[in-house]
This record gives structure tokens, sequence and C-alpha cells, in this order.
């Protein structure tokens, strides 16, 4: 069970411009910092811009940064955003199910309460608990590469 | 976020054979059933044995039956064994992660008390909740594909 590179590029994108607050920042900064490719970042940060949690300046000085105050982001809102495939089991997508005992199975029904329960928790958190956890000074030191 | 096929495959296994209880089953027969690979269908089921989950009877009128009674198989158990990837993001695994952050960064913990929640969700229910659900007389004909 994993998240897909888009929804870990999408918190990595929010960390990185919460942890750059004083600055406009460059796509490409992000990108180097942390070893990903531009491209994949490119998509992650148009549909961050098109939901609001980042605001992208264009022109001469632009840059991106935070669309909203760290704890007005919640985790659970980008997880959900970004992670569109939340058919956990093939009988989560009616259109392509092929299992004949979906009708009945009572396992979707546990595992759809196990997929609530995960994502009530990252609900509870905001890019604010990420930022300030312990070791929050360490951040831009290990971003910067040096 | 998905589930392995493998795990999935797991389930269906059990799910199998607890509706046929009356007597051995064939891996072909599963395999038809669902409509799903006998070759992967084999690793799953040798992997099932192994760790006592089903039981196979060697030679003539042999087969497949439950390594235990149902109430005794947690779907937390099944899912732990057969999803062998709970590397929900890259610096789940020490060994191949390049996330300069992880040393610091707030999201493991987030995303790892996340992935309990949900597991603590699949050790609650055994085999038998999920044959017992409404509409539970309807499996056996359903995998009959009549």
């Amino acid at each position: 069970m994993r998240l897909t590179n888009y929804a870990d590029y999408a918190l990595r994108v929010l960390i990185y411009l919460g942890v750059h607050r004083e600055r406009l920042v460059q796509k490409a900064e992000i990108a180097e910092s942390f070893g990903i490719s531009a491209n994949h970042l490119g998509k992650v940060v148009n549909h961050l811009a098109r939901k609001g949690f980042i605001e992208a300046k264009r022109g001469r000085g632009g840059g991106l940064e935070l669309g909203a105050e760290p704890d007005k982001i919640v985790v659970g809102e980008v997880v959900g955003e970004f992670e569109p495939d939340f058919h956990i089991v093939e009988c989560f997508d009616a259109e392509s199910n092929a299992c004949p005992i979906a009708p009945v199975c009572g396992l979707g029904g546990i595992l759809g309460e196990a997929e609530e329960a995960f994502q009530s928790v990252l609900d509870g958190y905001t890019l604010a608990d990420i930022l300030g956890a312990p070791g929050r000074g360490r951040y831009k030191k290990l971003l910067s590469r040096e």
C-alpha cells in the first residue's frame, strides 16, 4: 500500500514552500533539492496552484509561495486531491470491477471503514504540524544539500 | 492507494473456501470463478498454505480447505502477510529512500499513524465477518457464474 508519487510530491512542494516562506521559490529549485524530475513536478505544481494550495506569481521575479497559512492546509485534503485512486481493491471501481461477488461481499465495507480511518487521521493534521515537528530547524539545511 | 493483487487474491481464496466448506476445492475452480490467472493464484495459494491460513491436501481427491475456523482468520493478519509493501511513501523504505528531509520530516509520523489506524480496523474483523455479511446466501450463486 503506497501513495502515488503525485501525492508524495505535492506534499513535498508544500513542505518546501513552508520552509522558505521569506521568499518566492523556483520550481527547478524544489526539483533539485528533492532530486526528482522537474517534469513530474510541473504537473503537481499546476494542480496545487489550480486548487489554491499554492500561488504561482508569474513574470520577472515570480515564483511559488503557499496559497494559505500552513495551519489552514489540511494534509487529508492534499492527499484526497492528489491521490485519485482510492480504489483499494478492484471492486471499489464499479466501472472496471470484474469480481463476481462484489454485490454481496462483506470485505468492501471493512476495507472502506479502514480507508476512512486512514483518511480521518490525515484530516486531523495540517502543514503546520509537519513543519513544526521536532528538528524543524534542520529542514532548510537538509534541503540545501550542503 | 490500493492493495496489491496479491493481498486481494489471498482474501478471495479465503472467501471462496469459506463459502464451500462442505468439500475440498480445486485451485483452478477458484481462478475460473473469479476470472483471474491460475498462475498468479498458485503463488498466493502456496503462501496461504505455508502460513496455515489454508490447508492443501495432496493426491487423489485432494484440494484446498480453510486452515482454521473463519472466526480465527483475522483480516488484518492476512493483509499484513500479503501486502509486503507498506512503504506508503519513499522514506518508509530506509534502504531506497532518497528524500533529503526524511530525518526530520513530520509527515512520516502522520502517515504512520494513519496506516496504523487502517491496520487496526482490519485487525478487528475476521473471515467470519466477511462471510456473514448481508446477502451471504448469494455468494455461492455468484461464484458459480450461473
